[in-house]
This record gives structure tokens, sequence and C-alpha cells, in this order.
């Protein structure tokens, strides 16, 4: 049955909002509510759903099991012990529980990387949300390591295939932990078989030395020269960028996925936003893992990002922001290669309603500003994915129960 | 009638919690229920509440008004001309949004600063949380107007006595604003009378360079030299201090007011935490006024305040969790002079009840670092300020009609 969204503030103006299977039909005041499902939008302002970038879903397992230490320490002690007990029962679940999270800040969609990516998939369908898919693809610069993951790969992409919410990319790690040769090969099968392919670069000094070291050439100058930089190329972090490597992004059409928060927590370095700008490039915002934020808000992220170059270049009107919530909705879907982040006929029904009466929301001069400088989750009442109703009034299907799954799962694994 | 807190969780363990009036009478397990009110505590955390350190809270009115501009352009074409036509009634309401926004975020103190003193603190009484009120006390060095200004100072407190719930402070905005004569008067009055003394100092570098060439010494000397510095003195910002200036802070008692985020959307400047950490200065998180926050979120806050000193001192190790936590919470009643901010008997009843069944805050590895990292206003169920239930599953009383009054007010003020 059709949806109709009725007396929706979109605009500035009122009006209703028809939905049909998973797409916006129609938008107009007055929508004749002839066998239609009627949501009562009175008060309620319509935006797009956000976007979430660059995230590691399942690691909302790790959540405060590990702050304030050294990154030696953080990652061997704590992180990597934890994470190699993980099975995929317990991906499952971790990313059931992002996707409650994220559903609860407005998201209907995110750019993932992690082990068990069969697991992941199953919690974005099961939640009702959309994601890109990649598993992690590291083989540690062994020669024969490269063939088996490839094989692998491979394998991966014979056996499942996209749906219609779930979109299964490659998953470089970084340059440091995949060989040369594995590159050249994602470069090629993505092209061959138009998949996206997702990989962390740039993101600290020593990454940039190490490369310039073994191989004359910055990472993104490594990429470009074996043919990776391309519009279905997913940058994470590009905190350390030359001039030269934002002209090489640019000219390629791939996206820099920006993590302000994580930057900061792990240290990373100062993120180059107004050089991509002035070459325009594509920014898409993202939470990273949850062990680096250590929440999956993109509401959060958003003040984070627009504060940050404001502070950095002293300039108050850097980033403004207009341009920090395109990034965290339309910039993200264009990204992705997903028809949404408009709120228009014939896109994909991807929207939040926002209650407009929340203490964080008034006044309302600017409902942007108050989103990217304001709000939390307690604003977003409903949120429409794929057509679908996902959140109606604050409420998401099976809440307690992902909740206290997660906690017996993480008491054990503590345990073990 | 007592209240009990029935199976609350405090420091790991399940208890009960009994107030009596205003404070903790007992903290036990199975305390009887005769004669008390009784309150489900069931998977509720129980935690001191928040203290937001430095507020305009009337500026609610002026959230999102004008964001993204030069500060001269910002504050003599948006913000001063708004602010000027500001009613008594205009503060009060301006101030019970603040109140919601703070009760919903788990505050129940905060250090006012601001235009009708008067309003703000019935705002304060009718919301039932708690606050230092301090009059703005600006004479622009001009001779006669410090007499006027004392003296209205000085009809000020004979007129107004402090309540159990609100002290009223004085509060010379900056010494670039305020005469040397006048800062000399509320130095012996602050003494003579045991006034908090609430200023905003140190807070760009063109304030120290000023007072440099004026008085051939620091903001923080000159400060010193007047007689200003002691435990009654609260200083909002200081982000330019020499190591002198620290010591004399650390000798002196008085508290730091840090104000993380308006420091980043202002461009203010580096807080220099390590510094005054290594000199063991208290300090004292808050937001600052909504026009450059642009919410009152000590969540939010502290996450900021945690963040930042890492990524500029590139140290993980620096200010952790549990430091950033009594930041926001006792360091804030110490400073006001408020016998809260710990959950233990005989102390004042100000505290929160966090509802364990939330996305952010699963898993419960660690519940000081899940609040200051990952949790939003939706984690805060309960609030009690001293003694008495303020909000209760989320609810606060005339929610709906500080809001609508709110944006009443905010629609006259534009169209005037």
């Amino acid at each position: 049955m059709k949806k109709l969204f009725k007396n929706v503030n979109f605009n500035n103006k009122i009006t209703d909002i028809l939905v049909n299977k998973n797409k916006i039909e129609k938008i107009a005041t007055n929508i004749p509510s002839i066998d239609t499902e009627i949501f009562d939008a009175k008060n309620m302002i319509v935006l797009p759903a956000f976007v979430n970038s660059h995230t590691h879903a399942a690691m909302t397992l790790l959540r405060g099991y590990a702050d304030d230490l050294e990154l030696f320490d953080w990652l061997s002690n704590y992180i990597w012990p934890l994470e190699a007990k993980l099975t995929e029962d317990d991906v499952y679940w971790g990313t059931r529980l992002a996707c409650l999270e994220m559903i609860k800040c407005g998201t209907t969609c995110f750019n993932d990387m992690y082990w068990h990516s069969k697991a992941t998939a199953q919690a974005v369908e099961d939640a009702g949300i959309r994601a890109v898919v990649s598993q992690v693809f590291i083989d540690q610069n062994k020669g024969q390591e490269s063939q088996k993951q490839i094989a692998k790969a491979e394998m991966f992409f014979a056996n499942n295939s996209d749906s219609e919410r779930v979109k299964f990319a490659l998953g470089p790690h970084a340059i440091y932990t995949v060989s040369k040769e594995s590159l050249t090969w994602i470069a090629k099968y993505a092209q061959e078989n138009n998949k996206l392919i997702h990989i962390h670069i740039s993101e600290t000094q020593k990454e940039v030395n190490d490369c310039q070291t073994e191989h004359g050439m910055t990472p993104i100058e490594y990429l470009y020269s074996l043919g990776i930089l391309t519009p279905n190329c997913l940058l994470a972090h590009c905190v350390w960028l030359t001039e030269k490597d934002v002209q090489l992004i640019a000219e390629s059409g791939a996206t820099v996925l920006h993590n302000p928060v994580s930057n900061l927590k792990l240290a990373s370095g100062f993120f180059p936003l107004k050089l991509l700008k002035k070459y325009g490039v594509r920014i898409a915002i993202g939470t990273d893992g949850c062990s680096s934020n250590n929440n999956l808000s993109s509401l959060e992220e958003m003040k984070f990002a627009a504060l940050l170059p404001k502070y950095i270049e002293m300039d108050p009107k850097l980033y403004p922001v207009s341009d920090v919530f395109r990034d965290a909705t339309l910039a993200g879907f264009e990204a992705l290669q997903i028809d949404a982040g408009v709120i228009k006929e014939g896109k994909l029904a991807d929207f939040i309603l926002i209650n407009r009466n929340n203490s964080m929301l008034t006044p309302n001069y600017s409902i942007i500003s108050n989103l990217v400088y304001s709000a939390d989750s307690s604003c977003i009442d409903t949120l429409v994915c794929n057509g679908e109703i996902v959140m109606n009034q604050g409420k998401v299907a099976d809440e307690d129960l992902i909740i206290s799954k997660v906690n017996e799962i993480c008491k054990n694994l503590t345990n073990k």
C-alpha cells in the first residue's frame, strides 16, 4: 500500500508526500488519501536521511572497551585480541546494534569495511536500511597470500549478489596491508565489474613517509599509478595530502570520506578541507568505527566537521552549515551511487521526519544550522528507508533484543 | 514525603537511595518503603548531575540566528541589534528554554552571566534547578559610569537575596569593558560579602596584547594586582595564558571555566589544558551561550573537551574520561560552592538516572567512557535537583508551553 505523509514541512511549506514502493511518487498539497496508509506529519520537517560514509559497524562491540591509550598499546593489547575472538554471529549482532544506533540518529545508509561481510549484510537487511559492504582485503605483502586473497574475493563476489539495499564492494584495507599485485587486481576487477573500492588512505604521516620511501611517491600518487583512482573509489581519511594529491583526486572523481572525530581521537592530523574544497573534491562525512569515536551519530559528526576547520584555519566562514549538511547526506549517496539524498519526486524514499517540538531545535531560524550545531538523536522522530518506515516516534523494532544480545556477547567476550 | 529510588545501579552495585527533603539521607540495600514515594530505578545508573559552568542562558533566543560569519559582522549586524530588543519577559522565556534543554541533558546547575538577572533567577526557580546568576557589569572605562554601575550593583544585592537554589554573583564582563576603579570595588565587595565573581578573561590574543600595552601585564596578572583572584573567582575561557598566569591561578584557588566548543566556533585559540593540569588548577566545563555553540549539552561539551587536547598535544593519554567527567560535575559544584557532585549520604540530592537500555550506552564496559564519548540526551531518563524530581522518563513540565512561547517571541523579535 502507498504511504501518505500528511502536512509535513518541506522547504518551509506544508505539503503532503506520497511514497509508492521504494520511491517518492508525489509531493503536493492535499493528495487524496484513498488506498494509502496515512501518517500525520504535522509539526514535522522532512529532510534527506544521513549517510555514514565510513564505518566498521560491528566495532560497536568494542565501544568504551579501551580509551585514552597509546595507539600501539590500544591496538595490540585491547582491540586486536578482542577482535580475534569475534564470530560471524557476534558481527551480526554488533552490526544490528550499529544499525539501531544509526537509525536513531537519522541514517539510512552506511559504507562499511569489516570481517564477516555476510553477517554484516544480513544485519543490514534485517534492520531495514542500506549499506555498501566491503570485506576487508589484507594480504600483508606476501606473494602467495595475494593469490589466495584474490581467489577468496572472486569467490565472494561469485556467491554473493547485490540486493535492493545491500551492495558489496572491494575493501583493500590500506596500501601498507595490501600488496601491489592485489591492488592492481582490485583496480581491474572493480572496473570490469563496476564495483566500488573502499580504502583507508593517507591517514597518518608515517603512512605517507613509508610510501615515499618504498614507492618514491605519495599514497595518492601510488593509487593513481595503479589505476585505483576512479569515480568508484572511496578514500577514507585523507588527512595528509599534497596539493598534487588533491588535484589527482579531483580529476579522478573519487570521493574523500571525512572522519573528524576519529582524526581527533587517534590524533591523526589536520584534515585539509580548504584545499579539497578549492579543487571541488566531493567529501562525504563518516564516523569511522565505534572504538575511535565512540558513537555513530552523523549529527555529532557534522558539528565536529563544521567547527574544526574554522578553528584551525581561523576562518569562521569556512565550511558553512549547508555544505556540511550536504556532505552528510547527498554527497554520501552520490559517492555510493544510490539515487537518494534529495526530497524529490522519482527519488528513492530515504528521509527523516524531525520533530520541531524539541528544545534543541527552538527557535527555528534555520533547521540546517540547528541540525548541524545543536540537534541530537532526540530530534529524529521517523526514519524512512527505501519506502519503508524503519522508525516511528523514536521506536525501532527489536531494540531491547539487540541491546540484550550485545550485552550478553560482550560479557562472554571479555570473560573468554 | 521522602523519596525512595529502588534498585538503582550505583558504582556497579544494585542499591536503594533514600532522599529526604533536599539531601541524600541513606544509600543501602532494601531500605524500608514505609511513608516514602517509590521510584523504580531498575536498569538505571545513578550519577551526579552536570554543572554547566559558563552560560548566557537566554541566548537560546539567538540559536541559529546567525552562524558562520566574521566576528565583527556577526556581533554588530546580528547579535547586538537583536539583543538590544530583548525585554525582561524575553529573557525569562529564553532562560526557561535553556533550563529545559539543560535538564534534558542531565544538568541541575549552571553559572550564568546576562542582562535582566531577576528574570533569569525567576526562570531558574520556576524550572526547579539551580544557578549562580550574575548581572553583567559593564562601565566601558568611563569615570562617572563606574560610580553609577557600582551603585546599581549595590542596589541589586540589597534588593535580591540568595535562595536555596539561586545565588547572585558579581559579573564584570571583561577587563576591556570594566574600569580599574570598578574592578577594584568588585574585588572588595566580593571579599566583604563572600560573593562569587564571574568574568571573561584571556579569551583572545588581542585582549592579552591590549592589556600588555595598557597595563604592562597579562590579564591574569592584572586581575591578581586588583585582588580579584581568590577562590571566589570564576575565570571563563583562559585560552591565552602564560606559565606565570597559570601559577597565579593555581595559588589563588580560582577556577577556570573551559568552553571548548565556543573556543572552536569563535576560533579563539587553543586551551592550555596540559599546563593547567600540571599546576593542579580546578577546571570546570561549560557550554558558553547558545549563539557560539549552539546547544547547552554538557554531554557533547565533554566529548569536545576530551578530544581536543589529545589531538593538539598529540597525546592520547591526556585528559582521561574520569577527569573530564569530574570537571563537568563535581568540579563545577566545588567552584560554585554547592555541596553536591558526589552520590553520598548527607550531600545535596542533585543526580541523574541513566537508562542503560540505550544503543549509545551498549555495551557497558565503562559508563563514564560511554557518557563522555557516546551518549546524548536520549540516555538521560530522570533528573533530581535539590531532592525534587524535575524530569522523569524524559518528561519535563511545561515543555510545549516553553517551546511555543519562545517561537512566538523569536518571530516577533525578527519582525520588529
